[in-house]
């Protein structure tokens, strides 16, 4: 692999943004890293960690960066842009990481300087664990990258960043905002949210020991419980910033999870068989994808990391 | 290890009965093992396997049998039981894996002969997949098995079962049918009804294709499909009868839904990032509570076989 960018500037020191720099590393994609976070402790572990060159703002990170990726929470995005848009290089891609586009693109837009290339993106991958010290390389590989390209972008500017995020490992596809944040409420925004749900549900019923939870949860509640483990800033503008498609999909499943209810209620065995087992056939397509696409774990030795 | 019953009798030769011939015979536990399955199919394939000595009849299986196991649906225990009660041996001990335990023994009970010792089980176990063919020796190892004793039974009969469970790699706990049943309706039963509700959700959908959710399905929503692809049948009677737990965990679970839903609707996030705080801390606990008890993946590995 060969360098794709002389300077790559992450702005946010977080699990993404540190497994970008391993990933990079590992593959020789970018002549120099440089990086910032409002945290001075997270600056000092980054430093600490050998991560990047870890500058003490922004401006510094960012000044003659050919690629500059927001990986800060979506809420903090729109500030961040607004400091940083006038020290950007003319000709720079600027990219984000951020789980929800519709809102970013609008709080980022508006600070892009003529001349600087905007492709949002938005890697799926991730862990329960957050901070500098979460990050390793091979958190992308394998995992989907679906950049997400404004009206009007320069196509050389979204291929260049397509290479950068194939050489960290990951596949990428490419869909427009509206449709993304769509798809994400409906396989990862909803899914956290139910989890979480049940995890404090779990938590609260007093007649059931917080013990015996923790030491029966191997049946279906363990995987619950990890999802609820992310973290939960982001989780918190996540669900602030795709409100429109997470209560629309939140609609739709609590419609559902009426109907079964009554079926369980009305003693249907008919209909709940039927139910379970057009479920099962599904779980049975996501398993042939996965075996198509290489990834038979679909990551999960990485997430488990 | 030494032998525990002389002779083993498993009524149904799906996953879990299976997963028990061949853990016993690991560890040479029982002196002979014979099996019974209602299926032609599944009787074939257990002869071919040469999971046990495969009989023609429920009543030839459990004929002189020193332990008898019921290992078919739950909804299905109180007819076989039924057929078999004459030919159980006194002093015999009979024992079921079913899901639910209050249902199962109001089924069972009243067809259990004088002299015989009734020693409810449950082994929380299982993966995605079922029948005879899905068994494998490693299952129980580190996991649970919860003793559920009916009133003035046999304490003899409780320890050697309990030998039998521990000398097949499971921890052994004791609890009452009542509280067992709500237990499980935390741990096990809603989060695998709530999981099977976002599946459908997600297949029905029509502006996100099935392809999208199984290309995208790394982000929390692979876990949800893992649990719904458990057998239909068993879960199908596992609701019909853990009915009163199910339906109350469930309410409980959509009102503190409801609650998050309003507060993204409102914009609170205050209220959501607090939330995420307190389940992050419950998933710290039961890793804790995992490397305590010397199981840090949880059974994952068996389970994902």
């Amino acid at each position: 692999m060969s360098v794709i960018y002389d300077k790559v500037a992450l702005i946010g020191l977080g699990l993404i943004a540190s497994s970008m720099a391993l990933a990079m590393k590992r593959a020789g994609l970018a002549g120099r890293i440089t990086g910032y976070a409002r945290s001075v402790e997270t600056r000092e572990t980054a430093r600490e960690l050998d991560l990047c060159e870890v500058c003490e703002t922004a401006a510094e990170a960012v000044a003659e960066a050919d690629l500059v990726v927001l990986c800060v929470p979506v809420g903090a995005m729109g500030a961040v842009m607004e400091e940083i848009g006038p020290a950007l290089k003319p000709g720079a891609t600027l990219s984000d990481v951020g789980s929800v586009k519709k809102a970013v693109i609008e709080a980022v837009q508006p600070h892009v300087p003529a001349g600087v290339h905007f492709v949002p993106a938005h890697p799926l991958a991730g862990t329960e664990h957050s901070g500098p010290r979460a990050g390793f390389a091979e958190l992308y590989d394998n995992r989907w990258c679906i950049l997400v390209p404004v009206e009007d972008t320069d196509q050389g500017a979204v291929d260049r960043l397509a290479r950068l995020w194939r050489g960290m490992g990951a596949n990428v596809d490419q869909m427009d905002a509206e449709h993304h944040d769509l798809v994400l409420a409906v396989t990862s925004h909803t899914p956290h949210l139910i989890a979480y749900t049940m995890v404090g549900v779990a938590d609260d019923l007093s007649r059931v020991t917080d013990s015996e939870v923790i030491k029966y949860s191997a049946a279906g509640f363990r995987d619950f419980t990890r999802i609820a483990a992310s973290d939960p800033t982001m989780w918190r503008d996540v669900f602030l910033t795709n409100k429109d498609a997470t209560l629309e999909i939140l609609g739709r499943f609590t419609e559902e999870l009426f109907a079964l209810q009554r079926a369980i209620r009305t003693a249907d065995g008919p209909a709940l068989h039927d139910y379970f087992t057009r479920t099962r056939a599904i779980r049975r397509g996501i398993i042939e994808a996965g075996q198509d696409t290489d990834a038979p774990d679909f990551g999960r030795k990485a997430g488990t990391k």
